[in-house]
């Protein structure tokens, strides 16, 4: 970390100044110019607060050399790591594709979608049993009787299942669940992180709509600091000014996040697009920078869908889909 | 509601599509261009899904003519609202200040600065005992010791209390308290707004950092829906690509959400720019364009506060801006 | 067009905008609602202002059906153009690489580079004689000196040359340019636009970094409208919040202009990213999501680069990179 | 500015790059930390290209600690420019209002706006005879006869007229023209703020949607390093993800770029919101901002007006908003 203080400073707390880094175990490396003097600190800095120390009267400005996460970081781990669920693994080359409803609605549609997406060849099933909707008068999800249609169609099927969590109360439901999805609008829910941070269960974290990727990072920071370091990240297209689709997907997530962090990446061509018709070339894009899997909804009717229908692939378009996956991956060198 | 059908639409597919909205209890006019086809809906549309209806193979596009909120709709309820709080009041001409430190620390800063804000004619004190912040090693609050010390500082100085909720779980805790504050990074956790809305409790719900107006506006109804009317809406700056202040303070927010709802608006010109010398003209804009009240960060002593020091003012310079803010207030007809 | 009328507008007023649209040979379709009239117009209405209309005082909405623009439709031209630069092909199933450094510098450096990419097997030369810098202060450009050095690099080589025009007058120097190419900051530079739309000669269109898809084929309908039909559409990066690389690439444009024009589109993800390492994997992202093309920045001595040098390959680098591009594209059915 | 250098950086190339600065006249100043050398450099940097050293293989990043503009810079100016049109002050406590229609259309339409506002108490007229419209459809201005109703305008009235140029080539129709309006679209048209530069004449330069302070001001920096120092910056609102108004008004611009600059800041509300009602209130808040003028758009016929009709105030609503601008400069201790 780089202090450059104000011209003029005052020197007495510029002592003090100094004597606080020195007392939190920092070694300083002092530089005076004609006009500015710099204090370069030396040691772990994660623990300090940029802004804390910009707000003081002495200082003109502040600049972090390493990043504030630890256990996330590449340059502390330098080995990608790889998520096993019930054997399926994400990263460092392995390549998985988890597919399912926006929503869990019946025990039909699950156990049918769940054994046409398996067909097809996706490894984990996703649907949502808490959904989280921006209006009070949309369909919220059905809740517990939800979880519980989910475990039936991994009894059906054997795929391990993905699906969001929207409160720490709720983690105990979430027992037989194997991976707990962190929704876009949670991803800053910290007291939500903290609490699955706590259970030794995958966590499929979702980047906020508007938050940078170190943000995303000091999230997936909070679990990990837990002492949950199975944590899979997901770049599901983040909010700007463009109107002709629902979010724009950052596809440089890709290859940045990989260059800071040991941790899978994932892809939700879904979410990030909004519309069908962009599933399929967004997740040639994302094999192609480099993701380890992608999340594509999939639904056996997609206009009766109860939310997010328009985006929804049905189980020919995903078979179709797969088959072009499967090529790409085996193309670019991962493992299905 | 108007649904634009595709050319070639199947007949039996549009003749279900009718069904279905009549079943709704909806009333239907049909225009039948060269081309087009379109639907209008008549009735309460609240309930509908522009998304689902989007996604069936026969819709062209959907538009919504009504605002999918109704109870914070100003339309529906054209007298503006007073939020009562302990005899302060916020709306309809009546104008606030909430001022306090960014995080409670000690016994003695919060009376301190409590004494402080109300000699200088602040009506609530605010203070956050449960802190968002963006990594896991910054201090996170003194949690519900903070609360405590809020309610000495009340107990000094008669000042309502207002402060941040993080958990639906915490809920509880802040029996005493006065105002419920929703962070930005939880204006869509919609399990902690259905909470909230379960409460008595006037609620300062905070914008979202990348959420649009109708977004603020669908969190208020969750809160609203579930019975508890008493909602401050507050804008606090919006994330854009500026990157000289910390975020970009959307200044017609105040107009717009006014023409669009009966709940007073305030806004938080300390979180908006984070940095001190804006906090001063970006209040008395506020006031200018019509705000109900403003949040003003005020530290005794902001080189050392554990959190957001850059943007807090000392005592003094708040007494200044207070000075500024009473001869403006009048000047634009609100009473303090 | 659809628009919808305000409840208990003026007849007389109604009746006259009624008047005003059949003047235009348009035709109307009414549907009178219990609170609201619609009116949907049938023919051409390509050169109807919405915000006009929309701007009257018994308008409350105005909707457009189909796109204002009308020879970059794909809808009226399905069939994918092809622009042909001296013979090389790009748009419909025909793939392009087109390398050269950020701006021309030495005729020495010109040369090397052409001859360099053109050994790796790039199609055409790019290279900077008029310079956009955000600084008056910073290398502007060696203006007419740089065609020239660009001229000779192509006598030296074959390979056609792309370079940007940054004012109208510049034309006639921009003879024997074989593709004009305009900037980013100036996409919407309309008189720069009109003036290209009068030569016959290939241009490539660079999207502005905060202008929407349908802005994009707005500009391009401009050179289109002036006569000159060879426009190539280059995605080059947005603006967005995220701090960590230059722009965010906006690789859904690419599906999203596919489904809205013939023209073709390609993609630069030298200044998208504007950092070397990410040039790879978002070059291989572009084919996998149906580019016909890219933009690389290829420096021999990046070091030393007068602009832009933190995203320039080396020769050797871009080697690597062409290797992976010829496999990739034929992967994908591409024809280089 | 300050460069940190990549930890096992050669040094021989650390010697070189050394060089390279004290052949610039620049002093060093070098602090040797553990990991990482900083090199401080002393001196004027503003020509120094902070990206091409950024690119250099031992540098790790750079941080500039001046901005890179001179001319604008407030450090390098501290008393407020005072920019005079025809006798009008704009700047250091001298507040004017700019008024007039978005287009020029008729004599009649221009004489009888002109005299409305003036009779208000507008200081200038506006009207734009070359509009630049994102539809190559839509109507394009009257051009050169444009500017002669303007200049009839002027002499009917004494107001000075202030009008947007687009194209270098146009200048010489400018010269009974008293303030050259740059658009927002055209404020990195490098070449055209190169050619205002030359004339001794007020530019009144709009920031672009999506551009940075830094950047309108180094755009501010290209006009003045020309010689022509009588520049006043405008806000006129930039892009986000909001979709209620046109654009967001950037209220914070005022104080900061004030802070950052002596050049007079307006505000120009109409274009900002995009809808009419939203024109006083954000007068009010610019004015309690500290703005120095604003631009308001007048049309004696919205509904007929050529563009932007659903922002323009009539006549009479002008006429209100004048009266609470006079009280309000007056209050804000400002000269109009």
């Amino acid at each position: 970390m780089i202090i450059v203080l104000k011209k003029n400073a005052d020197e007495k707390k510029v002592e003090e100044l100094k004597e606080s880094f020195l007392e939190k175990g920092l070694k300083l490396h002092i530089s005076q110019g004609m006009n500015t003097l710099l204090i370069g600190l030396i040691g772990d800095t994660t623990e300090l607060d940029e802004e804390q120390i910009g707000a003081m009267e002495v200082v003109e400005s502040v600049k972090r050399i390493r990043e504030p996460y630890k256990k996330a970081n590449k340059s502390m781990h330098p080995q990608d790591t790889i998520v096993d669920v019930c054997g399926r693994k994400i990263g460092s080359g392995n390549f998985q594709v988890i597919a399912g409803p926006c929503s869990v609605e019946t025990k039909e549609q699950m156990i049918e979608v769940a054994q046409d997406v398996q067909a097809s060849g996706a490894g984990l099933l996703r649907g949502g049993a808490f959904k989280p909707r921006t209006s009070p008068y949309s369909f919220q999800g059905l809740g517990k009787n939800g979880l519980e249609l989910l475990l039936e169609a991994k009894k059906a099927t054997g795929l391990p299942i993905v699906t969001e969590i929207m409160s720490p109360s709720h983690l105990e439901l979430f027992e037989e669940v194997d991976v707990i999805q962190i929704g876009t609008r949670n991803m800053q829910n910290f007291e939500l992180l903290k609490e699955v941070g706590t259970v030794n269960k995958p966590v499929l974290l979702k980047r906020g709509m508007a938050n940078t990727l170190d943000e995303l990072l000091m999230s997936a920071e909070y679990i990990m600091a837990g002492g949950n370091e199975n944590v899979i990240l997901c770049e599901r297209g983040i909010r700007t000014f463009e109107t002709s689709m629902r979010n724009t997907l950052d596809i440089s997530a890709i290859p940045m996040l990989k260059s800071k962090t040991h941790l899978p990446v994932i892809i939700d061509p879904s979410h990030a697009a909004g519309i069908r018709f962009m599933v399929e070339p967004l997740t040639m894009a994302a094999i192609a920078a480099g993701a380890d899997g992608v999340m594509i909804e999939v639904h056996n009717n997609p206009e009766k869908a109860l939310c997010d229908g328009k985006q929804s692939l049905t189980p020919e378009m995903f078979d179709d889909v797969m088959k072009k996956v499967k090529k790409t991956t085996e193309f670019f060198g991962k493992v299905m």
